[in-house]
């Protein structure tokens, strides 16, 4: 395991925190400044450009539920200066799985593009390992 | 629009060609040999590798119901040898949102992720053009 998906891993994990506590720098720190994003929340129309993005994350927190948002059995994929995880996601009775791609950008991986969607489970602990795509 | 633009484009329509028509080879044929593959169809949990990747293919036309799926306002990224297309498709009433991931592979663009999930509304026509995303 190297530095790269060791830091892919915890920038994936920025997100989830920044959900979880509704966090509007912390999630503001996570996303790209430069390059496009998109974010695709679950059953929504997709959301173009850091503005659009960060302002839907700040209407869901101003209507937080308290539900939190924990990454399960994440699957990271290098490839060069970008990288995808693959990870299952469970709010409330929900289980969802996230398709997250993120760049390097000034030395951080920064995310790029989120995409929720339904899914048929989630494994039932949150033991399940992160491990890496081959 | 550039020659990496169109191909990328190309690559993802021949990938909703071969759907519409049943066609297992050209299902192959979109498909990345030498990466990681995954594909998430709506609802679905992920499907991992080329070999599991193209049997749920094989499964879906062995089931067919003759629904077709047409791509829309495809929106392309370009990020060196990888490539992004976020489109709307419409399958019977179901609007989905999909994320299309390819990789340049032996000079051609061959796709290594589908994640498509359910969005409130596609464009009412197949006329919204492709753009790219900036």
């Amino acid at each position: 395991m190297d530095d790269a998906y060791q830091a892919v891993l915890a920038a994936n994990q920025r997100f989830y925190q920044a959900f979880n506590e509704g966090d509007m720098p912390g999630m503001e720190a996570v996303w790209s400044r430069d390059l496009p994003v998109q974010c695709i929340h679950p059953g929504w129309d997709p959301v173009l450009g850091r503005e659009a993005v960060l302002e839907s994350w700040r209407d869901i927190f101003d209507h937080a539920t308290g539900a939190t948002l924990a990454p399960r059995e994440e699957r990271v994929l290098l490839q060069g200066e970008t990288a995808m995880v693959l990870t299952f996601e469970q709010i409330g009775d929900q289980p969802l799985i996230a398709t997250n791609l993120f760049a390097r950008e000034a030395g951080e991986w920064r995310m790029t593009h989120h995409h929720a969607g339904p899914c048929r489970s989630v494994p039932p602990s949150p033991g399940g390992a992160p491990s890496r795509l081959q």
